[in-house]
């Protein structure tokens, strides 16, 4: 049995509380989070205490932590962490400035411990499917990677503000995507974006429509695309096109109902955000994390990803303001 | 919190087992199986302990019980269940004989505890929710109604013997959706049916496809379709024709994934049997009992549902060795 | 180059006129119609003389006849055009009474003409594929066939008086298409049949909803369903269910085109009705005519198909009356 | 009655020779190839006289000119019929070189006569459909447009190099959909491209896979991909989001026919290539040329569509050689 200390009491701090909890091998003992009521909720609901960061850290017999409190916490509590020597489970991203996050990964690195970053995406059962068919050669050589990304609807300004930008904000989820299913790492990033959502983004600093094409060394190409609004849900699909063939993982929808009219043949909508799309995904993730600490094995996605990951967003960034292709 | 007691330790009881552990308001108190391993290891995995029929029937904490033993054993347990004042939730069918079936509802009547009996299908969510537009009026009247149910694989021979046949066994599902779907007691059943999967079915005494056209008083139609053999898995689709449209609920299918090579696009196939299939319509039908149990309503598939669908499903049989259509 | 002669200058004859026309072996020549402005119209598009039938049937460079004219004028067409030494292609059904189908059939024999029967489906390509499909063994043996068939709309009252009734005049279709599929006589029909599209139709005499069963001397069965409305187009699908498979033909779409809104993904209907879904299938039967005639090979559906077709509609009819299943 | 002078006997000039042979108010009446041989068979099927093209020019009977004879000859193809003043349609490109291009528009403007180009996509029914949509508002604003489009095989060398590459060859259609789509004129483009199909592509100076993004003044973006090779045939796809919803057109199957197997549910591949894909579109391109030389309205494609097409190719190579996106 592991047991765990969670820091956050949020909306995703609640999913990971419930896999713990419905793991066989786990157990969530200490839930942290600077708002008091949410982290007792959080803890009365699974049978944890609540306690303070030290605490929890000082606590032998805590083995590994989630963190999934705010983004400016992580990369502090990855450190803390690992020298306290338990195995940590952070949330992406790491950090949203790339040295602060190559600075927490040496740290987990130097302490031995296992880190593991969440992208979720790739424990989803679906786009796992598809790496796993990629990899066994179906298609053979990969030459073209289309990924489709796009929010029902744009988070709140403030959410905005705080975010690092769509680029480290959403994006992250696709490069990292990308890098995966091409197996290779991309040598040029091109992008460019607009405000088309909501000019309140854009007085923010940020943009609400973007797209971006990767290329790699052996020359596959990647594009990719992100919206912050899409009106019948949450649109995340990937193709990939190969020597041999072609893989696509369509949206999941809601029901396999449809209803046929005078006006067409109505189907249900993808499945309407990121807590329902990934459910499964988020449980297998931390199945996965428990796995590896269970077997010593190094987790699937490590920091080394998250920081990848990040650089990718940089150059994106970088490339949508100077309208050049950046290289890596 | 609702303690329960769980008969039969197999397949289907593990199933429900688990379903009472993972609600939040219900919890497995004792379980008994007469084979005392199976009972021990499903017991183990759930914090349960095991007794024996008395001591489970006679144990005041346990308010509700769930039979998921041999078919031969339910209407003996419904009742004695019943007796005990224990809320009932029975695996279909309440017997095969359906006189035998009319007796056992009606002790649970006398009794007053609520009986539901495993119609699982009318809690699956994608036929939930088709069941939801016809009676919201989207199609307008039905007028014809489609179901097609078909097995990946036959069942062993000697679980065919004991099965009551494929109309009491198989369609008998059928039946209470189409008697669910159609809002309306079927008046007329005409069944035909061969042996075309396995000749031991045959010399089994019993059929492995079988079709049957439904009539209700009002005019409405049904067609069902049964095979114990569909190789490209479980197959389980329903159609619904009214004046103002249609609505089809299509398979379930393993993932979103398709294939684009030389030969086609390859999609994937349906989740492979009712565990699979059915995993959250099993779910949620102990919600629903359990929601039931504390709200004193009374389930939405009662003991009378399990009668009626074996009435038609005796008149099937009938019909079949007839060649007529028999009237209820 | 062959000349044709066509009765029948309506709306299913301008049809084949055109096909007629568009075949680079075939000219019309001749149109007759008792509506002379009509027959003056259509042989104007296409180059042709309008003429009466004793004229049309002395000619001798007329080498075969296309009858689209009234149901009630077929049998004598064929024969008289037989008699002339005519190639014949008559629309279904060959007569409404079956005696008088296969008196014209005989005369046709005798003769040594080639007669064809329009049923005109088993040229779509969709269906066509299917059936090929099936006889070359992809899915083994077929067991179970559905049959779905549903008209957008009810045509005026006074074509369903002169019809025939639904069996005949439309089922007619159905029952070709199992026949061809199932490659083996049915040899029980059962039948269902409501008055819910329209009571104008009962009080005609005919039902506007049926669903029919048929079985082999093999076993294997077929379901058949039929509507006279289907708000949502021309519904025309196919299911084949065998030992290592099953295949299905969808319903032909107006588009690719599909609406992703808040309400559901929105896709294209079925085509209209049989002029659009079956335009190819059309044009195919008389390609097909012609080079029968070419090559003296007898055309894949003769005159005792039309026949026996006609006699499963009088036994699903008989079936509907009786309440019995009857044996052909 | 329109009569047609046809310049090259070719593929695609037998599609368009048979295209205004089916109109009813056109007429092919000379045909003009260097290959004698070719221009005999294609004239001699469809009643035409086989000419010079001096001759063909000087014959006041012809009306309109189609160029389907090798891209080197249409640019002065254009200039000669436009002198003769004769209606001009012209196959895709005008001219592999710009100002040439632009020169033969001038001279089809000086002369006054239409000139139409050769971009049948726009005529295809479903993106015609979705077009439509878009213009009718039904996603609103467009934001974001994807744009796939895949041969199923490359092309031999020989054609390859004569081409003009795969920017100004193939991709060609894509940018005229694109400014046709986003009804807007793209003011940056970005490129990059591999050799990934076959190193003789590369040898010839070419590149097999490509992808651009297009930007519009108001902001609007746009991804395109190409690829000389899908194995399971000719992928034609266009996907528009947009503030209310989104479209997409997906690609036309061979049949609407799928086999349920042991490994899956395959459905049919997409058309094979141009001449199935866009047989409809090559139609109904000819009908609206000849309904505007009926009418005397502009061609819905004119020559300076031809140009702003090749000159978003001409950038789209620029920016693969710069690594730099280019500035309209």
């Amino acid at each position: 049995m592991i047991d765990f200390c969670q820091f956050g009491a949020g909306r995703i701090g609640a999913i990971h509380a419930k896999n713990i909890t419905g793991h066989p091998n786990a157990r969530l003992r200490v839930v942290v989070d600077p708002d008091r009521a949410a982290a007792e909720r959080l803890a009365g609901r699974h049978g944890a205490a609540v306690g303070s960061q030290a605490e929890a850290l000082a606590d032998r017999a805590v083995k590994a932590v989630v963190i999934a409190s705010s983004t400016d916490t992580h990369a502090d509590l990855v450190e803390a962490a690992a020298r306290a020597g338990k195995a940590v489970f952070c949330e992406k991203p790491l950090d949203l400035d790339r040295s602060r996050a190559e600075a927490c990964v040496a740290v987990a690195e130097e302490c031995g411990v296992p880190l593991m970053v969440g992208f979720n995406r790739r424990f989803d059962p679906n786009f796992a499917l598809l790496e796993r068919q990629i990899r066994d050669g179906r298609i053979g050589r990969l030459e073209l990677l289309t990924i489709t990304s796009r929010d029902p609807a744009p988070p709140p300004i403030e959410y905005v503000r705080r975010s690092g930008g769509l680029f480290r904000d959403m994006m992250i989820h696709d490069f990292d995507m990308a890098r995966w299913l091409l197996n290779e790492e991309p040598v040029e990033v091109f992008a460019t974006a607009s405000v088309l959502v909501d000019p309140a983004i854009g007085e923010a600093g940020d943009v609400d429509t973007a797209v971006v094409t990767l290329r790699t060394q052996s020359g596959a190409l990647c594009q990719i695309s992100n919206s912050r609004r899409a009106i019948y849900g949450y649109d995340q699909r990937i193709e990939a096109l190969g020597s041999k063939g072609a893989l696509r993982a369509e949206n999941v929808i809601e029901s396999t109902v449809s209803f046929a009219g005078d006006d067409g043949i109505v189907s249900d909508k993808p499945l309407h955000f990121f807590l329902e799309r990934y459910a499964e995904a988020y449980r297998r993730e931390l199945d996965h994390f428990i796995g590896a600490i269970a077997s010593g094995a190094a987790p699937l996605v490590g920091g080394s990803d998250g920081v990848k990951a990040l650089a990718l967003a940089d150059a994106g960034l970088e490339s949508f303001r100077t309208g050049r292709a950046v290289r890596i």
